[in-house]
C-alpha cells in the first residue's frame, strides 16, 4: 500500500452522515488507499496525503505534514475559509449532480409552495373551508436566483420549464439561455425590483455576510401579483439578517419565507421562525447528498491528481468559494 | 351583425370564475358576434349557433334550435356526457397551454412535497424538532401516472428532468422519450407495481368510475423507498373510492394523498379528509385556468370553424372524452 493515505475528520454530521457511514463507503472507493476515520491512535500523520472534512475542528488538519488536498464533504467552504490555520493546499469542495438535483428539488419545491399559495390552503384545510383562491399563473410571477453557479443555474433551467420568468443575479457576468442575468453591485436593484419570490443559493463569502437584510429586501418588487414578495434561503445561514426578516415578515415587506438554513443551527427552541406562520422551515436537509456519491466523486478526483490531471472544483481563496 | 352568436351558460363557478367575468372576455374577443349571457329574456335562441358551458342543467342546451358546436370551459366533460339530453352536434373541450401549465404545477409541487416528506417537516416545525430525516434521491423514486393526454405528458415530461423515474398508463399506447409507457387493462398491474408515486389525470368515464380503489391502490409498490406509496388525484372525485382511500391511509396501503376532487364539492364539513393528517387537500384549484385564455381559445375555435376549418380536441362520444 504505497498510495498516500486518506484521513476522514467528520463532526456534527445527522444520521445519514454518520463518521461510521462515510468509513464504509470510503473503503469501498479507495480500494488499494488506506483510510483513517479520525480519531484513530494508529494513524501515522505522515502518510496522510489527502483529507476529506465535515466540519473539521480549528487546527485539526495543520497536524498532517505531508498533506497535498483537501476535500470538503459538501458545497459550503465558508466555515474552512474562516481557519486561520487552513494548510495551504488546494481546498475542492463537492459538486456532484446528485447534489445540484437535490437542491433544484428544493428551489422548484419551495417556489411552487409559495407561488400557489400552499400556507393559505393549508390553513383553510385545518379550518375546513372550502375555499379556492384566485390563482395567477407562473407566468405572471418572477423568480430571482441569486447565486447563478451550477446550483443556481440548473433551478433557473427548471422554473423557466415550468413557466415562470426567471432572473439570475451573480458577482460575475453570466448567460443562460431563456434567464435574464445580472451581475455585479451595479446591477443588483434591477433585479431586486423585478423579483417576486427570492432564492438565495450564494457562498457565505466576506461580502455576502448578512447580504439578506432590510436594505436588500425592501427593494424587491412592491407591487407582486402574489401581494408581498417571498423569500427563500438555503445558501447559508450567515447570509441572514435574522432580525430584518422577522421584521419584514411582520410588516409585509416580505409574504413568506423558505428557511433552510440560521445562524444558529439546531434553531434553538425559542427562535421565534419556528411559529412564525409566514415561514416554511426546514432543518438544513435542502441538499443532503448521498455519503455514496460524495465518497466515488473524492475517489475519481484523488487517482486523476495522481495521474498528474488537475482537480476540479477548487476554491479560490481570494474569492472565498 | 349576421354571425350566428353565442350563448353562456355558467353555473357554480368561483370569484375568477364569475359569469360576468365571463361575458367581460368573451365581449373582448367576439368583436361583432353577438354574446347573451343566460338567462336574459332579451336572448333569440333561434340566433344561438355556438354556446360555451360550464355545469349547464340538464336540457338547458336543447332550447337552442340552430346550435352548431359546444365548447366545455373545462377539460372534464364527464358530467356532459352523462347528460341525455345533450344535442348531437360537436363538443369541443379546452386544451390550452395555460390550463397545461397550470396542471403541471400542481402535479410537480404534489410530487415533491411527498418526496420530500412535507407532511412531516411541517409538523416537526409545530412541535419545534430539529429532525432532519434521511431524504432519498428523485432517482429512487418512480411516479406513475394514468392518463398521458395533453396534461399527463406535460407533467411527466418536467418530473423527468427533475430526477424522477417516470412511468405512464393510457387507454391506447404511446411513446414519450424518457419515460416508460403502458397501456390498456393487460399492463396496469405492471404499471401499478413499479409506481410509489401515483398521479391521477384520468377523464370519467363509465369505465374509470372509482378506479381509485382498494383492488388498484394495494398493488402499487409495497417496498417503496418512501415506507408506503402515495396517491394525487387532481383528475375527477368520481374516480375515486373514497371509503376505500380512507381504509388503505387508516391500513398503511397508502402513506398520504393529495386530494384536489371530491365526489361531492364542496367536500361537506364533516368528511374524514379534511382531518386525515396523511392527506393533503386542495378545493379543486389544480388548474383554475385563466377566462382570458380560454375564450381566446374557443372564439379562435368558432372563427375558423365558420372558415371551413376543423375543430380541435372534439369530444368522442363513444370513449366520453
Amino acid at each position: 500500500m504505497n498510495k498516500g493515505a486518506l484521513a476522514l475528520l467528520i463532526h456534527g454530521g445527522t444520521q445519514n452522515w454518520s463518521p461510521e457511514r462515510w468509513k464504509s463507503r470510503f473503503d469501498d472507493v479507495c480500494k488499494d488507499r488506506r483510510v483513517w476515520l479520525l480519531p484513530d491512535p494508529t494513524c501515522d500523520a505522515a502518510e496522510v496525503c489527502y483529507a476529506a472534512v465535515w466540519k473539521p475542528r480549528s487546527g485539526e488538519l495543520a497536524a498532517f505534514p505531508n498533506l497535498r488536498v483537501m476535500f470538503n464533504l459538501g458545497a459550503g467552504v465558508d466555515a474552512l475559509m474562516a481557519d486561520s490555520t487552513l494548510p495551504k493546499v488546494p481546498l475542492v469542495r463537492v459538486a456532484v449532480g446528485d447534489l445540484t438535483a437535490r437542491m433544484t428539488e428544493y428551489v422548484v419545491l419551495h417556489v411552487l409552495m409559495h407561488h400557489r399559495q400552499e400556507p393559505y390552503l393549508r390553513a383553510s384545510q385545518r379550518e375546513k373551508r372550502w375555499a379556492p383562491r384566485f390563482q395567477w399563473p407562473a407566468s405572471a410571477i418572477s423568480v430571482g436566483i441569486m447565486g447563478m453557479g451550477t446550483l443556481g443555474s440548473d433551478a433557473a433551467d427548471v422554473l423557466r420549464r415550468l413557466g415562470f420568468r426567471v432572473s439570475g443575479w451573480s458577482r460575475s457576468p453570466k448567460q443562460l439561455e431563456g434567464i435574464s442575468c445580472f451581475h455585479g453591485n451595479a446591477q443588483l436593484d434591477t433585479f431586486l425590483q423585478r423579483t417576486d419570490i427570492l432564492v438565495c443559493l450564494l457562498p457565505l463569502t466576506p461580502e455576502t455576510q448578512q447580504i439578506l437584510n432590510r436594505g436588500l429586501l425592501a427593494k424587491l418588487n412592491p407591487n407582486s401579483p402574489m401581494g408581498a414578495p417571498a423569500l427563500i434561503n438555503a445558501g447559508r445561514g450567515g447570509l441572514q439578517n435574522e432580525a430584518d426578516i422577522l421584521e419584514c415578515l411582520d410588516d409585509g415587506t416580505l409574504g413568506a419565507a423558505s428557511l433552510d438554513v440560521f445562524a444558529q443551527e439546531p434553531l434553538p427552541p425559542d427562535s421565534p421562525f419556528w411559529t412564525n406562520p409566514k415561514v416554511v422551515l426546514t432543518p438544513h436537509n435542502a441538499a443532503d447528498t448521498d455519503p455514496d456519491e460524495i465518497s466515488k466523486y473524492v475517489a475519481r478526483q484523488i487517482e486523476r491528481f495522481e495521474a498528474g490531471g488537475a482537480l476540479e472544483n477548487v476554491v479560490d481563496p481570494g474569492r472565498g468559494y
